[in-house]
């Protein structure tokens, strides 16, 4: 798991996560069908996804309302805070 | 875990998947930053992704061409494959 990027603090991640754990778990499991697990997601991916929602580029009726408003800095600790979660992966027999 | 939406079929999807592998994993952790993690995701949202890939509603330099070709049945197995791998979550203390 990489460390979180220059100047992106995954504690405030944490708080800031707590209006995305409905969905997406605070623990970034998701809760719905629709909403994709974000734990142990890279920071690269998230931050891509959140200002690709925030400018428009990629469409989704809640994230575009939630993305809306992220400032760089809230984008990357949130970003922090997902990626510092430790996941592993048990395929079926 | 949810099973596998009626007529999708995880050892066709995990056989398909070996093209998936090389930034997504075949258990879905992704090998690549720009690349999510899959594993555990749910069919819902992984068959909506990779169908919005293909008509083009998403786009990606990688995933539109990966996409561009898969039918419905594909689709559904890889993603019943990825929704059939077992995860957990680790926050950090």
């Amino acid at each position: 798991m990489s460390p979180a990027a220059q100047g992106a603090d995954p504690a405030e991640g944490r708080k800031l996560a707590a209006q995305c754990k409905t969905c997406h778990g605070l623990d970034g499991i998701a809760k719905i069908p629709i909403a994709p697990n974000l734990a142990g997601e890279s920071q690269m991916y998230i931050e891509k996804q959140l200002k690709a929602f925030r400018s428009g580029k990629r469409e989704h009726e809640m994230m575009s309302l939630v993305a809306r408003n992220l400032t760089d800095q809230q984008i990357s600790d949130l970003a922090a805070w997902y990626q510092s979660i430790e996941i592993n992966a048990k395929m079926p027999e």
